[in-house]
């Protein structure tokens, strides 16, 4: 029988990177000017300079790396536009000892001397400064530190090329840090605790959630959401997806949004409708994760649920209306088509356009909407689909995500959404990307090898 | 009120990884010889070169990983060396395109034009394997798989300068992959799965574990054992070290293992002992967690217990023997050094020789070899710990450990370890290294830079 | 390495309750009419019976038990009230047995025989369906199961003494389960799953949860809530309490509850405020937590954060008002508190009322109020709480709770809760509580045994 | 970013029970003396009485009783024996209070009146003590402690009808307290916590565990292991059954526990055999579980294991050979009968008796004693399950057991079990009782009711 303790060596240490205790006093971030003058950038260097030589060992040098870390956090962002600089500018790599090791390769004919020089000719290739940044993961949330650090980077890189190059090694250091390899899946319900919930909330892009009832219809029982983890930020989505579990390809986000809809039983279901894919972290952009997604949730789902036979998407047709202001008059069009594009083009005054009739929340126009436009808009939406690109790729962003995954166009569907949003990005159009199984590989190479987006036979009808 | 059902959808998707189902049939594993004749290595390459052309999109490239890193299962140890010997060879990198690179860089004037070029060439420099070895993380346990690849490719690689090349890339990837920033501390106590317990007894590298009776006492309220764990292989410790919670530094294993000895008051305890640490993955050699795992035991036990004051080791002193018989000769030595050095080396016939007296087990020569032989042998293991070096490092590998973690040496131990393999080692002495938190930095630094090891005044008279 | 299975046999099976397949077909709750007619009442008593001899043994019995509370669950109201009757009539105790059992009693001398006797007149004692009650537990939800089955129960009870006398056999059962020894506190955190949280808002007694935000608000650092739930009823919290970690004792609801106020650092406060106490099950009315749960957080609390010194509700005083209008007449009043009371229960027409000159937002008369009212319905809070009573117990039956838990009364605050609901009821007053830790016992046995209510000097002083 | 503060309300309370701190100083348990002397006595008598008197309140009483029950755990036995008398003669029922309450009820004409009387003879009826005994849950391992008192009262109350009559109460709180729908079904595997999978090494008991190879031998993957557990005992088995996943039915316990034998395919297999079921604790004899543990195990197994058609067990036969000693000899032997039964009760001196024969090693008589005895000790063992009786019960304990779950006798295996205890109990046999599904319920009314015993037709052959 115990006595009254608790047990004293239950404890788990996941997680626990307390920083090791240093010699000198005086935490570097309350030291620091938050605007960072030049004259505090020196305690910088000598900061830096001791991390990069792993003075006083290596866990010393982790630590210093995390003050380094905690004094950004408390700077402004000019003080932090300045710390990057100083990074960017004087840890790049040393120009004079690259020159060196390559004649040193050039002149080493031995194999082993060769492959000797080629290694050190490879080390000096990567900056100084990679090293620091790898340092920040001592701190207890390092990583999020990390893709929060390019999250700003990013912005101010765009016209500073010293800036975009450090941008790349942050970029080449969280793309192997966030390898594919690495995550995890993990289904989100509405039992996954509120302060992740609240997450979908901020980051979901495509559909906005509008309240935590909306939120709760989509965790539903005939609906799942799933998203990828780093382990080291286990509170942080990086991606997730929303599906809906139907019988039949849905064509309307508006019937899987509806929170007073009855709940379906997803044994029954034939049909997964991937609806909603929002990354959530701008400071992985580059880093891609949605083509695993799809697949791997295809293939979860598929070892549940044995009943699922079709992997859909209704996704939005984001540069359509772009493309119809701007483009479209250069291509050769039906009567039917040119009636709708002059209607966008050109409204007619004190007349209702096309998107206010199909705005119209009483239905009044609806019918007479879709008997004049419907053909010609649907004609056009395929159209841009399949013919708008940049080189080889499909001009639509959404588009070309899919079809690059090995998706195709299956279905195109009027009045499919008619959010502000969806009305003023898509007139109102949706379109269903098909992932059928064991065309994947092939519809990949034909689309990336040769840009040939392969749609079905009623697309094809349709152009 | 729920119906009999089980919720559906409250599964955990961590840690699966589903390989994406290929179109093509016939998996690698079951058409390739276990000996990987010459007819079958072009199939691997061919699979091979899908995986580095990310044929088919980057999952179907990594579901080849797996197939490939499947078939590699399945092969004898010859045909586990073919395959890496075809890595070695025939990916290593394309040095004609590095001589162009180096080329185009040399010319690119412009700095933008340079940094890309200087980026070019780093890529280059990285031999195209490398990204086949990382896609083989797709595997269920694709971390442990590189891993123990490593492990039997340093064997191979000691005398083919090929699989030595190959041999760095994969430590290079291992190294990056095992940052001790994600890293997970976790205490291991006799609650711990009995699975994982199995593995301290098998990779125990110090004092053998002997039975499960030995590991529960060594995982008592007085003891504690922690070890590093990574997140993709949580069933594997990488290091784990133990501990015991006692008041005074302890001088001889026998009484911490002593499975009978009384459980002492870890929360009265004012010292902790830190006598065994084990690394356990081969493949890991040279990735260092040790200098890390006692700073973090140390900041942990800490936070828990604020009356440990003293944090030292008890350790064993590997190659004081075999110096003893090598070298010690070449140094001037005092009559009681001399009469010890004789006795070891020269042993006279039909008496007990000096370990033999130390091994008695009913004490009957003990009195009599500590008053002959105790003075002379600890100065003789205070001579070796110290003077005796291979350039600026300590010749003994553990005593080079501790010091450059910034330890000192404290206190030398007469018949301290009395087992078979204590005393063909050391002689039946053990060695406490002290880690002063205040000092730590400081040690290091003189260690590290200069060579210089630190000693306790107890230690300074000796010599 | 593991081929791509994943493990067999790791599953767990807490809380898989199935049920044992019986040999008949057709599920009870599928043959049985919604309004139980007379003519389905055999079917169940057949059932009951079955249950009840433990025909088949005793798995089938529980099989067959939940059969019948699966057949419970899809009855109508008034089906399940027959079913109630059923129970309440026929399976009462058999008073034949008793008078028997009695007779036998009287005549068993022997100690040994008189034992048996009296054990056997106990067993008769407890009516047949206390069995079945407690066989009801085989459903996946059996406990939560009773609990709601009772919350119906009650209600039809009130009016029917066999039912009454049934209501009394299930809270017997329901007491002994959910003893509070059984029970786990467990924190709520913003961390906590959704599913649980949105319980809170549903429960919440005190003060309405508006929204998630003020969800929040209530769970952020300088807060906590602590609720007690049952083994096997894990998503169902049975009362919480919230707690807000400030310096002084608190004296407004309103800054408690304001979402926009600074978050304190709860490792300074010294002061925890229990603002909002919640029973959550109405099935469970007559099962006492609250004093448990008060002081199981304070131990909580005290343990985690040892600068707390002082322990006070804010409270509301739910029937101030019903005795201002129907019982304050009674007293000798000052001419101050005359005036308060004119005012409350004869409002000058065309004037403003008390109510309305502290409801004013734009504090126009909060002055005024306050200059005219304060010390006058101060006195008359101070006055109803310390003589208002019903025999010994005080009539207001949150005073009652906490000064039977051995509280004292500490304050009495002015417009303090301005919500409609605070100002119908408290006229804008809370009261402070405290629990002071060496006299809780004291203060207990002077309230329980004489009916003495303990005050603070300033308390006192208002009296 | 979070500062480098952990989380301070991540924490779980769950099974926390901090003892309410008492105003009185000086632990009860730290003032009596072990033997506890009359003069001690009086102390407790205080301590209970405050106890069912609920002074301070029940918060309060719950911590005297802890108090009491920490000052149990430090008594010798012989205090803890006066303890126990203390509450089985000064705690009992008030018989005089219960002669007027059945006096009140005689005379309560009024339905209403009538059910009060009988509701308060109801509570006379329950001793007082059984309130003490409930509020020991508030010790930490309160569930515990309790089985563990009644495990040693159980002995003395052999003797002692007083501490028999206490028996029976604490053995009427357990029972409702370990109703089986409160417990806990799980798979216990190798990766369970080492310190439970020690507790099955001590509490096995039909088939002793060697080694923590053989433990481990018996959680490979063609076996698995299933305990119940109580909620507030997660860290004591109530009892386990060890299953075998084979392919036909086993007749021989050495196949089962052979560490070398290679591991089958569970998924493949089509029989599971429960080849050893161990109750774990003593107190809690007379609470049965074994029914229910088989048949939620069948009911687990055949959910995951779809394969599964026959669940067998493979039991010993304890009573076989004290029969054939005592009661054989009654019976109308055949000649081969009669020919073993010689042979065991008169071996013939420097003969090998059956056993010796049996239990050879080499094997040098096993065929001459298969074909000589065989068929006799078979047929006896038959007649032995079938025909030995006590009133319509089963002689043989396991017999009883499997055959009142509503198994059936399928096959007896010669030489199936020749451990020592296996050749002293049951001559070798071992019995497969075999639970076809369908007609449990049959055979348990058969067996039950009439006391009928189902065999297959292969033992009606052997009779």
């Amino acid at each position: 029988m115990n006595n009254s303790d608790q047990p004293l060596w239950d404890w788990t240490l996941r997680r626990i990177r307390k920083i090791w205790p240093l010699g000198d006093s005086g935490k570097l971030k309350n030291v620091v000017d938050p605007e960072l003058p030049e004259s505090d950038v020196q305690k910088l260097r000598n900061k830096i300079n001791a991390c990069l030589e792993a003075r006083g060992g290596e866990m010393s040098a982790r630590s210093r790396a995390a003050e380094l870390g905690e004094a950004y956090l408390v700077l402004s962002p000019l003080g932090r536009r300045r710390f990057l600089e100083l990074l960017a500018r004087e840890y790049d790599v040393d120009n004079e000892a690259i020159e060196k090791a390559i004649e040193d390769r050039r002149t080493s004919d031995a194999p082993e001397q060769n492959r000797k020089a080629t290694s050190r000719l490879r080390q000096l290739l990567e900056p100084p400064r990679t090293r620091l940044l790898r340092q920040f993961n001592e701190l207890q949330e390092g990583v999020k530190f990390l893709v929060d650090l390019r999250s700003e980077l990013m912005g101010w890189a765009q016209k500073d090329p010293e800036l975009k190059a450090l941008d790349q090694d942050v970029y080449g250091l969280l793309a192997s840090w966030f390898d594919i390899g690495f995550l995890d899946l993990q289904q989100i319900t509405w039992k996954t605790p509120a302060a992740l919930l609240e997450k979908l909330i901020e980051y979901e892009a495509v559909h906005a959630i509008r309240s935590w009832d909306d939120l709760k219809n989509r965790l539903g029982d005939d609906r799942c959401c799933f998203a990828f983890f780093h382990p080291r930020m286990p509170d942080e989505p990086l991606i997730f997806v929303e599906v809906a579990l139907v019988n039949g390809i849905s064509t309307s986000i508006h019937e899987l949004l509806d929170e007073k809809a009855p709940v379906g039983n997803p044994k029954k279901a034939d049909t997964a409708i991937f609806y909603s894919i929002s990354n959530c972290q701008t400071g992985l952009a580059g880093v891609s994760f949605g083509n695993f997604l799809i697949k791997r949730v295809v293939s979860a789902l598929t070892a549940k649920l044995p009943n699922l036979k079709t992997f859909s998407t209704l996704s939005p047709i984001p540069g359509f209306m772009k493309w119809l202001q701007n483009e479209a008059d250069e291509l050769q069009l039906s009567e039917r088509e040119r009636l709708v594009l002059d209607l966008i083009k050109n409204p007619i005054p004190d007349q209702p356009g096309l998107l206010e009739m199909l705005r119209s929340k009483n239905g009044t126009h609806e019918e007479e909407a879709r008997s004049l436009f419907q053909p010609g808009l649907l004609r056009l939406g395929a159209r841009y689909l399949v013919t708008a690109k940049r080189g080889k790729q499909a001009s639509d962003r959404v588009a070309h995500f899919h079809l690059s995954n090995g998706a195709r166009i299956e279905q195109i569907n009027w009045a499919a959404d008619l959010s502000e949003k969806g009305l003023q990005q898509s007139a109102g159009l949706m379109v269903n990307y098909l992932y059928k199984l064991p065309d994947i590989e092939k519809n990949h190479e034909a689309y990336s090898g040769h840009g040939e987006i392969t749609t079905s036979s009623a697309v094809r009808k349709l152009l």
